[in-house]
């Protein structure tokens, strides 16, 4: 094969004709942000995205096996074996600091599937400012899609808003509890029932179960009444049990998600939020580039001379 | 009294004149955000601002009991009895939820001066955006500067990277560290640095102070050498001790600001930065306007159907 080309255009040629490490340059750019990551994305952009799964927990409630035994499940339970889809994982860390290279290295050694070239499995962490993963993830879904990639499950650590809101640009979000879970998490309990689709109580060997559940039916039953009540399902992920039965849960939201047209209107509102995120990074792009003018220097001294306020200056600055 | 005027021009003048029941109302327009907050900052802003202490630490460092201290020595230590400044406490919690009302008073009733009527403690919490904070601590204390207070302590929970931004939107920023702090925060020792002018090691009753200053030193030895190496003191805040020693080292680094200049170099670079936020949030308005016209909503039609990008689809809204 030839060398790596740079050009969007033709990595994206190759990562359509099955090119793995075409893809993952390509999804490298898009982690990276600035202009090459939007010229990715307007490549890739359309309007037809995979099934995609969120999965979301605190650290340590076993999101990397659960993955991992759904994986097997796509793989081994998909109904008509022609047709298999091939899968990706976006493994999603908004508060690390480290880029692609050292934990994609481990978080594709822990994978069972590892060696599958059906399953690309792909870390992603932050690009340095705040909201960039957000524009980075549904763009990320889209290579997986022109890849040809049917399912993808995007992990993410932690339970705070950013999580919270990067797991739900899936179509069917799944929240990972243990069994204790409702002391340490008190504080997200209204965010994570906001996403919520299916509930999922891991490390189910463990006591405590009864009463997480418990703690769970609780928050439903005071939750506003919607169409959808999410199915709570145990699982010991590690032995693998009730993998499948959360996987079934997971396909019964999907179901009802198409039957009632709300898949169409919740990827319509993803796009919506998207088009607002890329309206504020334009905007800050602008900034940037106001902040760098002499202008903006001529503004800075007139406020330390107290001849204009900051309100007075920005609108001067922005032509308003 | 005549009962409180809404109009924040006519607050600001009883501010002037010393009524803290104005100023308090005032602060709230400006931490709640909004129309009101803008017209409230642009009333107020005043290039001339009184001099600020910026008191960082990880919860449970002892901060309020330090600043009961500070402000002790302020009360009793200035040099010319005849003008003993007033102070104000601005204690801001940005991971805090909670808005005035709450926190307030438990801030208020901890402190021993509490009854002091020339001693002005405030709380203040997020304003529901990632930034708010942000723009709202520099207006409060030039609100603290049009009601007369000469010595101003704001006072952040946390080491995050907010928290160190607002801290060093002071003149001279003290970060308290306790003994055994160090394998706590390792992750964000870089950042403590880089805000640091003076460092305090509370609690210093506890064993582990002579390692806790080993530390510190290091990392002061490996930083990039600067005009100013901050000094180390070692304070014990509930028994008063080395409290007067911190303010004397505050002190020194105030001289040191203004003789070498550093000062109005600071004040202009915390206008630039404010201006930069200003410039955001003014944008930020911008955007969310245009999410919610008609034109946004064919953008969104447009992109679910595939015949425009979302970077189209932002630029053809703002218009470039």
């Amino acid at each position: 094969m030839s060398p790596l080309p740079a050009d969007p255009a033709v990595l994206l040629e190759r990562a359509r004709a099955d090119d793995r490490v075409a893809l993952a340059r390509l999804l490298s750019y898009v982690e990276r942000g600035g202009e090459t990551a939007t010229a990715v994305a307007r490549l890739a952009y359309r309007s037809d995205v995979p099934f995609t799964v969120g999965l979301t927990g605190a650290p340590g409630s076993g999101k990397s096996t659960l993955t991992d035994g759904l994986i097997t499940e796509v793989r081994d339970g998909w109904p008509g074996a022609a047709a298999i889809p091939q899968v990706a994982v976006l493994a999603v860390d908004p508060s690390s600091p480290f880029s692609g290279g050292a934990i994609l290295g481990d978080r594709v050694r822990m994978s069972q599937h590892a060696l599958d070239p059906t399953v690309f499995i792909r870390s992603m962490a932050t690009r340095g400012h705040l909201g960039g993963l957000s524009l980075a993830v549904p763009d990320a879904i889209r290579l997986f899609g022109a890849a040809g990639i049917g399912v993808i499950i995007v992990e993410t650590v932690g339970v705070g808003q950013m999580e919270v809101e990067i797991a739900s640009a899936a179509d069917t979000t799944a929240v990972v509890v243990t069994p204790g879970w409702g002391d340490s998490m008190q504080a997200s309990k209204a965010g994570l029932l906001e996403v919520a689709d299916v509930f999922v109580i891991n490390k189910a060997d463990r006591p405590g179960v009864r009463e997480a559940r418990r703690d769970l039916e609780q928050m439903l039953d005071l939750a506003r009444p919607g169409a959808w009540r999410p199915e709570i399902v145990d699982t010991t992920a590690t032995a693998g049990e009730g993998v499948a039965e959360l996987w079934r849960a997971v396909a019964r939201h999907r179901d009802h998600l198409v039957r009632s047209g709300q898949l169409v209107v919740r990827r319509t509102d993803r796009l919506a939020q998207e088009l607002r995120r890329v309206l504020l990074a334009r905007t800050e792009v602008r900034v940037d580039e106001l902040v760098v003018g002499e202008e903006f220097t001529t503004a800075v001294k007139a406020l330390a001379a107290g001849e204009l306020d900051p309100y007075q200056a920005a609108d001067g600055l922005l032509g308003g």
